[in-house]
């Protein structure tokens, strides 16, 4: 049984705006629960999966992975969640719970490969998963995270990607008091970098290539700020950061950044540049240093991400944008002109 | 003071070949140890430094960082050494000592830039300092290391360099039993990879580009060989390794590699490509890898790497030449017709 006429937003193929589409969910099953979405953020990887820019789309698409609502609905065995709950959801919906990684609660690198909340296989219904541009979605308990009382929930929205992709690294390689951290790049992922290496007590040193966003850097949390095309300031640092955090999705010289990362400190990438990205061997070798990803977080860390923004009051900036302004926004957003995260009401879908 | 008519080859200049040339020597200061060289290695680093390949040479230039003898003077304050004694230098003659990395042990990575045993600035003498294609060396004895007994003295030169910059990544990713280790390349360095990390009780697999070279792995400590051209035989080894060591120095396909860690896995750049070597995103993030390089390592380290070649019967598998036919045995060198390390056998210098 599937509930049919779910209002929802897809692009039919990579060339074609986001528009209308009717999608299915399924009836929740024992173990699901039933989410009315409020709020979905809007990521860049909405873009370049509804565009195809990773030329692995399947059509039609429904992109949104920042998803916050309310439980209305939860199947007979749901032990987690009740009806009016609030709830969010992120990249993932499934995984395969059995290999290290899963068990090690690293779900987003399952060796079987997570069932991510768009464009994944829908093992219940067939074709496509699909996101949070829409009205409804029916996840397993498992992948629904708790929303803590007293955060906006507008503002929560984005934690669920941009939030978890920054917390997760900066835990991971230990970022705190006592440490230089760099942050590259002032966009969804950045700001929120730069907001949680400030709530860990470190000292952020934020890199931009906007010198118009140097006052909302200091604003957000940086003790310095950077413009990464002055080449003597950018010098000064050579060799002294413990960690580097680079948020950039766009081609850029990584070795740049490597040389300021100092003895055995680590620099590592959470965006996406779509060609690969040169290293100078020297870079790595002389001193010693560490290049690295990371790839969101597991489902465990989301749930710690979300304690730890209602405990310390961090959310994300935002603009909130009805859906029918999605497309426009979407072009905003390849100009850099959002500070810093849409958010669609989904209210507007609604109505 | 100095002693003059040091014997030695030299380059004049990046296009001419090693030649007779004479150099000077200082006399041994309080804290000096003066050695008669009676092996010296050669390091493929030799051919680029007198080639000009790093566009940093200063001529004449005298390479050579392999270095055993035995010590005939020492200054009226060390300690450390005796005449008569077996010892040995690396690629160090000296460092500034008083920063952090030099108090930490790892001299390599000083802040203030290592003295290296060539083609760095000679503080007593001017000029450059002289590497051990030469009849003696006088150095600090801080930077000199003992040679235990029972060690094959031509067969251990390249332990010097080769050895302690395979030794040291291999130590600081605790390589051990349980562990499943790759070592890229079979070469002067690559061999000593694979007798260490067999030695260290990992499960080691080599990565050759050459066939003919799988019996030799297998002889060497490997427990299985695999021809890198073969995708088939690389696409099994998929996300599976703890930690890979890379010692080639020609351009190759890095993701090759990376794609062959396993999560939270390592794999450490010590061979130095001229060009710098392009990272796909994807690959250091899904899963989350680590893109790494190493740099020989500290006098401490080098000792200790010392001993435990002692202890455990390492050394390197070597051809012996006189010093004659060293551009000859570049030209081999180039070709990879050597193995696994040319090492000079000094007493032809003196004939």
């Amino acid at each position: 049984m599937a509930n049919t006429n779910v209002r929802a937003y897809a692009a039919q193929d990579a060339a074609s705006t986001l528009a209308p589409f009717p999608i299915n969910r399924r009836d929740p099953g024992p173990l699901d629960v039933e989410i009315d979405i409020l709020y979905c953020g809007v990521c860049h990887s909405d873009l370049h999966q509804a565009r195809n820019e990773w030329h692995n789309t399947i059509y039609p698409c429904v992109p949104g992975h920042e998803i916050v609502g309310r439980v209305v609905r939860v199947g007979e065995k749901v032990t987690k969640f009740k009806a009016g709950d609030l709830s969010a959801v992120g990249c993932m919906v499934d995984s395969c719970r059995e290999c290290p990684s899963c068990k090690s609660g690293l779900e987003q690198y399952c060796q079987n490969i997570a069932t991510f909340t768009y464009n994944s296989e829908d093992h219940h219904l067939g074709g496509p998963t699909f996101g949070g541009y829409s009205d409804r979605i029916v996840v397993d308990q498992d992948f629904v995270l708790r929303v803590p009382e007293g955060l906006d929930l507008a503002a929560t929205a984005p934690l669920l990607c941009a939030g978890i992709t920054t917390y997760s690294p900066l835990r991971h390689w230990k970022v705190g008091p006592g440490q230089k951290v760099g942050i590259v790049g002032l966009g969804g992922l950045g700001h929120m970098g730069v907001k949680f290496a400030h709530a860990f007590g470190a000292h952020v040193v934020l890199f931009t290539t906007s010198p118009g966003k140097i006052e909302d850097g200091l604003r957000l949390g940086a003790d310095e700020v950077v413009v990464s095309k002055d080449a003597d300031a950018m010098a000064k640092h050579t060799a002294s950061f413990d960690f580097i955090l680079d948020t950039v999705s766009a081609q850029h010289d990584i070795n740049a950044y490597l040389s300021l990362v100092k003895l055995d400190g680590t620099l590592t990438l959470v965006g996406v540049p779509e060609h690969p990205l040169p290293v100078a061997a020297f870079n790595v070798i002389m001193p010693r240093r560490n290049f690295a990803g990371s790839g969101i977080g597991g489902i465990a860390e989301t749930q710690e991400m979300l304690d730890f923004c209602a405990e310390k009051g961090i959310t994300s900036d935002i603009e909130i944008i009805p859906i029918q302004k999605v497309n426009e926004a979407w072009e905003r957003l390849l100009k850099q002109d959002v500070r810093y995260r849409f958010v669609i009401d989904m209210a507007s879908l609604k109505a």
